[in-house]
C-alpha cells in the first residue's frame, strides 16, 4: 500500500504500465552503466539499461550447457516459472524443465526479457534519465538486432562464451535467427519456430491495425499516458484481439467456438457477446491489458515488421548463413497462416544454399500459430530427438 | 449552405453519418408508410420505411427481364452509376452495363441500398419517428432475411411479380441465397458470389474487433453521436483497416506492397507510416470514415455474422433448398479466405443434395475476397456463360 508521494507516483506507474514488474522486477537484474552503453540499430545508444531474466538448471564447469530461450511478442523470462504478474505457469514450462525436451536437470538455460518489453527489462515505460520521466516513445525503435545484442551481453555478463543453444517461436523465432547471423560463432544449434526471415506485408497489416488501434485511444496521449494516470485500455485491447484471431486458424476457431451462442439459446438481437467467440475475444482483451504496457506492444509489433534478414545481405538470404556451422532444427505447424510453412521453408532453402546443417519438420495441427506454446507431442519429440543428437555431438 | 437552424441541425447530422445521401439521396426512393411496415426479425416491425434504388436499362412488357443485385457489407445501389458521395463509378460497372455481363440492353437491372445501411435506405441514422432523433441503436437488429423481405417489397412495389436473376458477391450472396429460401418462387436464376450459407467463427471474430473498436472510441457515445455532433472517426477508421485486410490475400499484398517503403529509402525508426502497406491502410481507413455511417457499421456486420441458413433448418442446409427450381452458379475465387472454395462448396452440396440445378466455378486469383469487384475475366466469362444460358431458357 503506497504511503508516500513517491510510492504513489511509482503505483500510478506501475498502474499505467500495467503491472509492477516494470519498475520492480521479482527476477534477477542486469545492469549495465554507462560503461557498458546497448548500441542501437536507430543509431543511437541506450545507458544506463537493464535485463531482466530467469535461469533455470546449473551451468557446468565447461560453461557448455547454456540454452537461451527467447520469447515472442507479448512474451516474458518466465519461461518455465510461474508468472509473478498472472499466477500463470511459465509460457513454455511444458518444454523446460526436469526431464523434459529442454532438459534443466542438464541445460543451464537462460531467458531474459527483450529490450523494449515491460517486465523489468529497460522499455518505454523505464525512466528516462535524461528527463527524470518515463520514456515513452523517446525510446528510440528497437529492434530484433537490438535485443539479441543485448542479450549478448548478458550472456557475457554470465560468463558464457558459446551457447549450446538458442531457441524460440515467432518473435522468439527471429532472434534466433539474428544470433545465427550476429554471433555465428556463438551458436552451436539454433532452433527456430514458427517464424521467417522477415516480416510478411499481411504481418505488417495487422500489426499497424493493432497501432492505430492503441493511438486513437484518447487516453493513448501520444504515449505520455503515465504522467496523466491514464492507460489507453480499450485501444490496446481492441490491438490485442485483432492479433488474438491471427494466432488461431479457422479450423481450431471452428472446433473450439463454432457458431455456438454464449449463455443464451437464441440470439440476443443486440451488441452484445451473442456468440462465444466474442466473449472470448473480449475477455483475451480485457486480460491482456491488465500484464502489457501499450507503448511496448507499439515497440515489440515495429520490432517484427523491422526485421528482415535479407536486406541486410543485400536481398539475398542465403548470404546471411555462408559459412555457418550452427546445426539448425526448424520447425513450422502446418494451420499457422501468420508464418505458414512457406515462410519457415524459405530459411531452409537460404540454409541449403549456404551448405548449413538443417533439419526441417512442419508438425501436422490445426491450432494455428498458438501451437508454438500448446502441447503438440510430435513437436516435442522433434525438439528433444534434434537436443539430444546435437548435445552428443556437442560432448555434453 | 445551411441558413437555417433546421438546415444546420440536417448539416449537423449528414455530417456525422459521414455523408448526405442518408437524409438526402439523389437516387429514387420507394416509401413504405403505416399500412405495410417490414416484419422484422427482432420480433418488432419497422414501420415507415424506405428504400433508396437504381434502375439500369428496361422493363420489357412481360416483366420478365428483371435482376435484382445485391450489394455487399459497405456498398450501395450505385452499382453500375456514379457515386454521389465519393464520384467514382459503380462498384459493379465493369459487370453491368450495355454488352457487359449483366446487359443492361436486354435485362432490367435493380440494385437497393439496404435496410439498415445508410445511403438512404432506413437505418441507424434515419429518424426514429417516435423520437424525432436518428435511432442510433434504437433501430432493431436487422438480418439478412429482413433486408431480402424488404427488397420483395421493393420488388412487388415495382410491379414484378419474379426476378430473372439475382446476383451479389460476399454479403450480397447471402441476400442470394436468402432470396431462394424465402421467394423460391419468384427466382429464376441465382447467382451467389464468394459467399456462404454461414458466417464462420474467424469472420464473427474480424468483425468483433471491428465493433469493438468503433464503440471503443470515446466520439461514439454509446451510438448518440449524432446528438453531440461528434463522429467516431478514429475508431470506424480502424474496424476500416481490419476489415480490409481480410479482403486480399497474403499473395496479392506481397505482389503489390511487399516490403516497400513509403516516400523513404530507409527504415524512419520510428511510428509514421514506414511501409506503403501502412500508407495504404491508413488512407483506407480515412476514406471509409467520410461515406459510411458507423452505427450502419455495427448493423451490417450484426446481419452478416447472423446469418446461418442451416440453423433455420434443423442444421440441414440441403433442407433449406428441397424443391429448389431455380438454376444457380456460384463462383468463389481460390485466394479468397474470407469466403474460401470450401464455404461455396459447402453450398453446392447441400444444392446437389436437394437436387437442384448448379453450376460451380472456382476462379484462380491471387486478388483475394476483393476479386469479385475487381477485371476478373474468367470471372466475366462464367456470368456471362451462365445468365446467357438462363436467359434462353426463361425464353427472353
Amino acid at each position: 500500500m503506497p504511503t508516500t508521494i513517491a510510492d504513489t507516483a511509482r503505483q500510478d506507474l506501475e498502474n499505467a504500465a500495467g503491472n509492477r514488474e516494470v519498475y520492480d522486477p521479482s527476477s534477477p537484474v542486469a545492469h549495465f552503466g554507462a560503461d557498458e552503453p546497448l548500441l542501437l540499430d536507430a543509431g543511437r545508444a541506450l545507458s544506463p539499461f537493464q535485463i531482466a531474466y530467469n535461469t533455470y538448471g546449473t551451468l557446468n564447469e565447461a560453461k557448455s550447457n547454456a540454452v537461451l530461450v527467447c520469447h515472442a511478442l507479448t512474451g516474458d523470462h518466465y519461461a518455465a516459472s510461474q508468472s509473478p504478474v498472472t499466477g500463470k505457469p511459465g509460457w513454455w514450462s511444458s518444454i523446460i524443465g526436469p526431464g523434459k525436451p529442454i532438459d534443466t536437470d542438464r541445460f543451464f538455460v537462460i531467458c531474459s526479457n527483450v529490450i523494449g518489453g515491460c517486465m523489468g527489462s529497460t522499455g518505454p515505460a523505464s525512466i528516462d534519465p535524461a528527463t527524470g520521466e518515463p520514456y515513452g516513445l523517446d525510446l528510440p525503435v528497437i529492434t530484433i538486432r537490438d535485443m539479441v545484442r543485448a542479450q549478448a551481453m548478458l550472456v557475457e555478463r554470465l560468463g558464457i562464451d558459446t551457447l549450446f543453444a538458442v531457441i524460440g517461436g515467432s518473435m522468439g523465432g527471429m532472434q534466433v535467427l539474428q544470433w545465427t547471423v550476429s554471433y555465428p560463432d556463438k551458436v552451436f544449434a539454433a532452433l527456430p519456430i514458427a517464424t521467417g526471415a522477415r516480416h510478411s506485408s499481411q504481418n505488417i497489416a495487422f500489426h499497424e491495425v493493432g497501432r492505430q488501434a492503441v493511438m486513437a485511444d484518447p487516453d493513448w496521449h501520444g504515449g505520455r499516458y503515465f504522467a496523466v494516470g491514464k492507460r489507453p485500455r480499450k485501444g490496446l485491447a481492441v490491438a490485442r484481439m485483432a492479433a488474438h484471431v491471427t494466432y488461431l486458424s479457422e479450423m481450431a476457431l471452428h472446433r473450439k467456438f463454432g457458431r455456438n451462442l454464449q449463455d443464451r439459446e437464441t440470439l440476443g438481437f443486440g451488441f452484445d457477446a451473442d456468440f462465444q467467440i466474442e466473449s472470448y475475444l473480449r475477455h483475451q482483451g480485457m486480460t491482456f491489458v491488465d500484464r502489457f504496457d501499450a507503448n511496448s506492444y507499439l515497440y515489440m509489433t515495429r520490432a517484427m515488421d523491422y526485421f528482415d534478414i535479407a536486406g541486410d545481405f543485400g536481398g539475398r538470404l542465403a548470404n546471411a548463413f555462408l559459412g555457418a556451422k550452427t546445426r539448425f532444427c526448424l520447425v513450422s505447424f502446418s494451420s499457422d497462416w501468420l508464418f505458414p510453412t512457406e515462410e519457415n521453408r524459405a530459411v531452409v532453402h537460404a540454409l541449403n544454399a549456404a551448405a548449413a546443417s538443417v533439419s526441417f519438420v512442419e508438425i501436422e495441427t490445426d491450432r494455428g500459430h498458438d501451437a508454438f506454446l500448446l502441447e503438440e507431442p510430435h513437436f516435442f519429440a522433434a525438439i528433444d530427438g534434434f537436443v539430444s543428437s546435437a548435445a552428443r555431438a556437442r560432448g555434453l
